[in-house]
């Protein structure tokens, strides 16, 4: 029984690199169902990377993740595998896979993909996504090699973390970031209900929300619909965090924000 | 036996929510194929999305559509399941699945996808996708919920059609309207070959083609390589409506046509 | 027993091109497994969808391969299959199959998809992707039909070629171009490893790179960690040709190159 596997990556999807990733895959596990969760990382960016990957998780068969945003393919960084309770997690040890790994149980093992034998042989040194990462995951999602078998055991507490940054709340109000702006603009903070219910802020509250020297407001509502068309809102997003939106309209400008911007909120 | 589900919307790629959609999917209905239809609808553009499912849906295999094009969510607007003979849609009560249902013979039931057992609790409100019509749309593929178990019945001919303008006809010339522009610039209009015939014009004619002040002269041709490199046409395109393109350059630029411009035919 | 088929375009995902040969795949060949190699080849770019597929095809699972880059829909241009020991091509005969084709050692028959029963009937003559390629394509992947069934033999030696211009190499300096750069600015050229060294040229050497009248060095490296951020190199990439890299950066804007730009390599 083959295990389906999820990929997500930041190779967008002008060239191959995503179509010759799911050749391989399509080589070695043919029965494998493969989801892409998204190739729109931006270049590079692996916090952007795992921050999706967490959101994504608790939604994906239970199985393999594939995830390869890999700036530091080429150097000495290592290719890494890692067993959970949700199934096994492929990629680069560069802090991509932590958030994920760590929502759904933490690592039982970790290995480094050291055996030549699970990786394809390639002249150049930059595609590991095709070389290393796809052929692991492959293997551990069609049962053709067992998890010990892709290279060297690894402690799993000193694979490296993804060191979330958490929000500050004292009395009446909550600071924080805006850490993800989807493509409409919406945007998700690092703040959860429960900070804003900590600091005496409920649904229901107008909230003020100070970007850098600039303040605005808006209430904390259920739904985009509890507001007019064009006006701004706060509310607890799909994934349970506070996010703030403009009803038909983009957050991120309305308020000035892009990712890693900080973020106050205090009642009003 | 599972059923395949075709899946449209306009959540884009660069975010991770047509994973996440995949990712339910392939939960629920693991043994289902997945047909991405576009996710490249201009966002909340219902009426875009509904002409794109039109034109994809006798192309597509019989078994489950699920679109997800709704500006509404979070509001009162209904989430809907459509049984027709071609199999099942879903989707918000907005007049996305209305043409493509209408085209495959119509409804034969609808339910109100009210049943909290067929959804997936989550504290936000703003990604149905995910939490509402996914799961909706993976039990009736894979048989794990018979249609009427979704939720509260609702009667067909209450749901919310798509108004699609109509071209008029007068003797020599036919007034319709740009309706689609694809990524290459190709205009498709809602006037029919049968339209123009209506009004004496026939293939191999030349036609003045009048889009706001401008008026610009093209030939009725069976296809782009009937004109030379950069010249205007008008034809028959594959879903049988009248088109205009410039072989090997943009007719929206070249006619000044947008998605709602009106464009009036006149035969030479 | 089904076959994969891979599927290659121009169509980009905007709109709902490839969905719906999608649909065409998922009727007509329901247990294929559908890998999309990209289809974010430039519009019409012959050249550049076959060296896609060139550098895709020995990764990709045996079965068929649909490759449809057709700026010549609606002329003469010859729709065809091809049988090769890797499995069956199919798309336009423009050169856009040709490399491919010949790196998985050449045709053994040919044909010209010219039988109406195994096309889809459609008033427009625009997209034959849907109503030629992707029939033909499902049907020799589910084994519904023949190859010969297809249409009418012919010799494969008269299919077009696609003439990939060839670098030259003298003492000490090797002239080529280059021939794609991908979404993060790196160039790969149409230059190998050997021909810098049978121009004496060496990994670890510095080499100037002469792009028109503008000349710039940087070091033959492995990997992209071999150098400092920001700062340029030559590697063999993971197609074994020789590229131009900025780590961290884009090497298109580093040297002024384009697809199809000269580049000269000396030694320093």
């Amino acid at each position: 029984m083959s295990m389906a596997i999820s990929f997500l990556s930041d190779f967008g999807l002008d060239d191959e690199f995503v179509g010759v990733v799911h050749g391989v895959l399509g080589r070695l596990a043919p029965a494998s169902r493969v989801i892409d969760v998204t190739h729109g990382v931006a270049r590079g960016d692996v916090r952007a990377g795992s921050l999706a990957l967490l959101r994504a998780v608790q939604y994906l068969p239970q199985g393999v993740v594939l995830g390869v945003v890999d700036p530091g393919v080429g150097t000495d960084r290592l290719p890494i595998a890692i067993e959970t309770e949700f199934g096994f997690f492929v990629g680069p040890d560069n802090g991509l896979l932590s958030p994920a790994v760590a929502v759904v149980g933490g690592a039982s093992r970790a290995v480094v993909i050291d055996n030549p034998e699970v990786r394809i042989p390639s002249r150049g040194a930059t595609f590991d996504g095709r070389d290393v990462f796809a052929p692991a995951a492959a293997l551990l999602a069609s049962g053709g090699a067992k998890f010990e078998d892709l290279g060297s055991p690894i402690d799993p507490a000193v694979l490296t973390p993804q060191l979330l940054p958490l929000p500050e709340v004292s009395e009446g109000s909550v600071s924080g970031e805006a850490w993800w702006v989807d493509r409409f603009g919406n945007v998700e903070t690092n703040v959860s209900p429960e900070d804003l219910a900590a600091a005496g802020i409920a649904e229901g509250d107008r909230v003020v929300v100070t970007v850098g020297s600039q303040s605005r407001e808006a209430p904390w509502v259920r739904a985009y619909g509890d507001v007019d068309e064009g006006l701004p809102l706060l509310h607890v997003d799909s994934y349970g965090m506070i996010a703030l939106a403009v009803r038909s309209g983009r957050a991120d400008q309305f308020f000035g924000l892009g990712e890693g911007t900080a973020v106050r909120f205090v009642k009003d």
